[in-house]
């Protein structure tokens, strides 16, 4: 099967994540048919274009290309014959998604990837009304915001076509992103998990008064952060056993062991928040968030920036 | 109890982390009495301050002080007198650190802290021959390599006394690293049990074949650590839950145990690496070591320095 170039994204939905995909899209010198049933939400997608455009790495377009490229509409049902992929961005209720996959599945053509941007819902859960080729349907969870972060999660269902998911990782590394191919559905994907497993330690430590939550952060930011930012846990091993896993499984292997066994002795409760929330808040009231959160990103788009430059 | 500025330090043991930590006391305008029993260790040291020289941030002194400042002695007894502060990185075994400290305390002014860079062992261990003042021992452990990376776990026993662990986090501060106060002895400290939460489940996820180990490891480098580089785990939660980590939890904490929930359903099995081994291999035989580690070492001083100039 042969799919064609894609030139016309759909967008459907102008939150947060619907709003940084059609950024990036647009920068890329892709058109754009986008819609959102919010009051406001055209000039709301505006407004976001406007604000984001410096921040966008490599765009490929003027900024007034960036800005007419995009067409908001308030029923997308006219354009789905004209579109080559389309991102979904609605709310994440299993009902909702169930209706929206289904109408789309039967009045799309039928080769049009429909990637969702689910960071939970996995997709053979939404795709029971499709009746047409529920084989082009597949998520595309990306990390916000999708403009900058390079990451995508591509997970198929069951039935998704080999091809379809090969044209999605492509679609998604011609905007200059960096997918990762999930080969079964897991609840919480990758991503999620990973980050699931530390805030649940870091939760612990800071309940049993091992450290403080400023602390905590700093053991990450100061340090592991730091590194996993470059080389991934795999790789981490690796140049820590002299470029050799297997040396360094051998060898640490056994205390890795000993520190899972005290975290298990010591799991964090979920149903036992108070601690935590107290002592987190007792650090996080004195933080001018708004200037962490701009800080960030500031040193994000330089991060990412001085990466592809290193790997290019 | 007033204690001394510190200006001249003990290292006992130029392994990778006592050659780094001289470079990094050096390059601060220290003086470093330092001492290795193996044969070529004096010369070893010489070539990794000279090759090291110009990756040090902020140095405060040329390199002709940074290369005379330090004293190679076979044996440190007769300079123990002079020492402000001993960081000792020997090996980790609990006989030999047994010994070496019941000497150290025993032959070192009472009011000369004493850190250790052990990863592994805590101080109460080691302390048991300690006759004079333990109260003034306790780890220092640095992230590797130590005149980068500005991590160090500062972590006492039992019996150490506050005024010791003041000096030497401020100690550390004054070096321009972060130090991290561990408040009670734990199995790993803090960052070793953060990465084996993750190390954990990426095992799992690879040996379960749910994702690639290549594609696990850009998750982490192109999504969750570039994040984590800047905000730790509780910063990212809180700025997740829109400036209010009670809100994070109250919202996603639902989510978060059922991924917590799967994963222990799916927990690695630490004596069944075999099929784990063979998939990161299949990756790692592809790929050049020295040019990542390369890359990860130019890109980790480029990151460090853009960080503290973003927080200045």
């Amino acid at each position: 099967m042969a799919l064609l170039p894609i030139k016309t994204v759909g967008v459907i939905g102008t939150g947060v994540i619907g709003s940084s995909w059609t950024a990036l899209f647009l920068a890329r010198g892709l058109k754009v048919i986008v819609t959102d049933p919010a009051p406001g939400a055209d000039s709301k997608l505006r407004d976001y274009l406007l604000k984001h455009w410096s921040t966008i790495p490599n765009a490929t377009v003027t900024q007034a290309d960036y800005l007419n490229n995009f067409k908001f509409v308030k029923e997308i049902d006219p354009h789905l014959g004209n579109l080559d992929l389309i991102q979904e961005n609605g709310p994440e209720r299993l009902d909702f998604k169930r209706s929206l996959f289904a109408h789309l599945d039967s009045n799309t053509p039928e080769h049009v990837v429909i990637a969702s941007s689910s960071s939970g819902l996995p997709s053979s859960e939404f795709i029971t009304g499709c009746k047409k080729n529920p084989a082009r349907i597949l998520i595309g969870h990306p990390f916000n915001p999708p403009h900058l972060v390079p990451l995508v999660e591509v997970v198929p269902h069951q039935g998704t076509g080999d091809a379809y998911v090969t044209a999605a990782l492509q679609f998604y590394r011609s905007l200059g992103k960096d997918p990762v191919l999930v080969k079964k559905e897991t609840p919480g994907f990758i991503a999620n998990r990973l980050q699931a497993a530390v805030c649940a330690e870091a939760y612990s430590l800071i309940s049993r008064g091992v450290v403080s939550a400023e602390d905590l952060d700093k053991t990450m930011t100061s340090g592991l952060g730091l590194r996993w930012a470059l080389t991934g846990p795999i790789m981490t091993n690796t140049l820590g056993g002299g470029g050799d896993f297997n040396h360094f499984m051998d060898h640490l292997g056994p205390a890795l062991e000993t520190w899972l066994d005290d975290m298990h002795r010591h799991e964090f409760d979920m149903n036992s928040q108070d601690t935590l929330k107290e002592r987190v808040n007792e650090w996080i009231s004195d933080v001018n968030l708004k200037e962490v959160e701009e800080s960030r990103d500031k040193l994000l788009v330089g991060l990412i920036g001085s990466k592809s430059e290193g790997s290019s």
